[in-house]
């Protein structure tokens, strides 16, 4: 990480910002490979839109423009912007745009959405003020087939696991679910019981039995959710089977069961081990009322849920039509800043280029610029030496770059190259002069650990 | 361009961010092949650092928490995050990187930076609140060759005129130059010179000459500075043939004069026409000692230049060190906005998505899944349609979209292509099936006028 003089807003070096383009460029490949349109929206939103999600009120940046609380001081009037903060999520925003432009787009809509977003929280381990979300959501006009809820963890799971980080699981459970066995004990506060089932990892089941037991949920009632909170499998049957074993039943709880199952078998089909079932599940937020989903970075759990998500039946509303939708995000900055900290991965440099071209003396530096140009119009990511220093200067100047060759310009164009890798150098022509595929653009590689 | 509800912020339908992603993918390709390193700074800088460029103070948007804004109006206290601010530009958030991370960066540093910043001016034609900046600087620490004053002007010409848009002409002159013609008139109010001539294209040479004698400057030397600020010109020669016939003269006029005529020399022989000396061009930022640099669009003058920058002695300082640096900055918003609404340039689709697998009925999803997923693993980006509906309504999914191939699961594997522009449909394998080079992703191409 760079030194940083505000907590909480990360910047990267060089080499680390080469790490999190990969992870950028990655996930854009495969979000686009699955059809998805890249939008983005504004930074700032209207206080009204921002606060109609109560709850996270307490993280918004209110903007202000320095003029006008200069003349509110002086007690002059000045034309002043009332009401705008920077957006907290990229969902709030999304949820604008579709309605502000849904008669200019088509749906079912998939769109991904990578920016920044900002909260005003204290900045503590692993939570950032300023941070990268990197979302995909599908949004219906009216209705949404369940078939998106079992394509879209699979989306994220393919593009997560395409990273030089270790095994990503997608962890999914149904509301439906969970409303279902509420249902089913008579536990009338079921948003209490999906409050403190949120909690078991934090403060155990014996807190989570307390906490429910406040909000008036019995010692019997609590027991069977904290035996379904414990169902953790990839395996369809087995869900049934151990929820079964609970005596829960009802409706919702089946048609819930249908959808979890359904998600896991083809899961299991498409992408084997990417996606289990954890019937604790249950993503505070309450819109959600299908799948839910959160994930996990094998040997890393204790960074938390890097992807989330799940089913919402309405993602905004306008005067005639209500838009539901599925979609899951991912925070960028947490994952890339536990790859550039463990490390996970490494650049292979900390520049782009591939070549150096050397400076005999600074009359002949056009020369070194004409070989730059031939090898630049063929795709060769070049650069001059700042200066006609001495040769053992100028490779020192890749070196501490990690650029891999040197070239050096010969008389009558009798160029030669160096690997200063190896110290290999061999003579070379620009207009010919092939870089070995593994060095054309620098990698970012796993650490082994 | 979308509809949006902000003034000043814009958004794009998904067309238009395909335009602007192939810009920014563009622009990044040619910085990158040139050697610059990619760089991301927070959005967010303290008061102090963004208000010590006095002259832009009043177009800083403020931040503050909502919840201590609440706190404050209730009168209790509460922890506030006193004087942080939006960036304006890139320039001032890189100059703080520079200094914080000098020990951590290999100078001379090469960095481009593509990101948002914030104006909190009012909105008008062209004037964006909220916009994005593409940034390439090189600094070096303690000296800065010139030769990087010819360098990265003509990466921006090649950058620039690799776009979807009429030729680009780079327009320079040199601080020096201006200068050495105060000194040699007597003019010892440089800054106001430079402010009046500044105007020229909005006030004409009448209003300058006014604003100049209101700062001090006769009528005489207004004379010769207006005479030269009409010289434009790509031919050094013709250069210093006018300006000499100014009868103005002094070392740090030659000195000016000889880097302006080395920087046309050059630029003639990398990239004829690219470059043009317009001796009118003042840059009001009092920061530029050396090369200035603006632009303009043929046929689209009007835009104003959407590429400036320049040569400054220090861009930055610290307890021991300075750091010179050279850069330039393009508007990419107003360019992009130019783009849509001209329109020059346009995208062949609205998604990324070259096929479309039709689904024959939903018990048949998954066949069409895993031809999906053939096509995918093969790099082209594929769709499964989201419902079973009549085929009819299945290629009206992809022809709305602009997606020029739709699937055709058949029997045993079986299976047709259709090209739903041509209607052209043949029996196809997803394991070998190629999708034409042309269509494969979406293209953006320039708009006959």
């Amino acid at each position: 990480m760079a030194r940083t003089s505000l907590s909480g807003f990360p910047e990267w070096l060089p080499e680390g910002r080469i790490v999190e383009m990969h992870v950028l460029d990655e996930l854009r490949r495969v979000f686009e490979l699955h059809g998805f349109a890249g939008i983005e929206t504004r930074a700032v939103e209207t206080l009204a839109q921002l606060e109609a999600k109560g709850e996270t009120s307490k993280e918004i940046y209110v903007l202000d423009r320095l003029q006008a609380l200069k003349a509110a001081a002086s007690g002059a009037r000045a034309p002043k912007d009332k009401g705008m903060g920077l957006h907290f999520d990229l969902t709030v925003p999304f949820a604008r745009y579709v309605v502000e432009n849904a008669n200019e787009l088509d749906f079912p809509f998939k769109r991904y959405q990578i920016q920044k977003v900002w909260r005003g929280e204290r900045p503590q381990e692993g939570r950032f003020r300023e941070f990268t979300q990197a979302d995909i959501d599908v949004v219906g006009n009216g209705e949404l087939p369940f078939h998106f809820e079992v394509d879209l963890p699979l989306v994220m799971a393919e593009a997560l696991n395409n990273l030089p980080i270790p095994p990503v699981r997608v962890l999914v459970n149904n509301r439906k679910v969970v409303q279902g066995v509420c249902e089913s004990l008579g536990v009338t506060d079921v948003e209490a019981a999906l409050r403190g089932l949120d909690k078991i990892d934090k403060i155990g089941p014996e807190g989570v039995a307390q906490e429910l037991a406040e909000s008036g949920i019995d010692g019997d009632q609590a027991s069977v959710l904290l035996q379904m909170a414990q169902i953790r499998t990839a395996d369809s049957v087995e869900v049934r089977e151990r929820l079964g074993a609970l005596g829960v039943s009802g409706e919702l709880l089946e048609q819930g069961l249908r959808e979890l199952t359904a998600l896991l078998d083809t899961a299991n089909k498409r992408m084997p081990g990417a996606v289990v079932a954890d019937l604790k599940i249950a993503r505070g937020l309450d819109y959600y009322t299908g799948s839910v989903y959160e994930s996990e970075i094998e040997g890393h759990e204790d960074l938390g849920s890097i992807c989330s998500g799940g089913r919402y039946d309405s993602l905004a509303k306008d005067g005639k039509r209500t838009y539901p939708g599925v979609g899951l995000s991912i925070g960028v900055s947490r994952l890339v800043s536990r790859m550039i900290s463990a490390p996970l991965a490494r650049a292979s440099r900390k520049v782009p280029t591939a070549v150096v071209v050397a400076v005999t003396n600074e009359e002949r530096r056009e020369r070194s610029e004409e070989i730059a140009a031939i090898l630049r119009s063929r795709g060769i990511s070049t650069d001059v030496a700042p200066s006609a220093a001495k040769f053992g200067k100028q490779i020192k100047f890749a070196d501490k770059r990690g650029i891999p060759f040197v070239w050096f310009p010969g008389e009558d164009g009798a160029d030669t190259v160096k690997d200063i890798r190896t110290g290999e150098q061999v003579d070379a022509d620009a207009a010919t002069w092939v870089v070995p595929e593994a060095d054309a653009a620098p990698s970012v590689e796993k650490v082994m650990p």
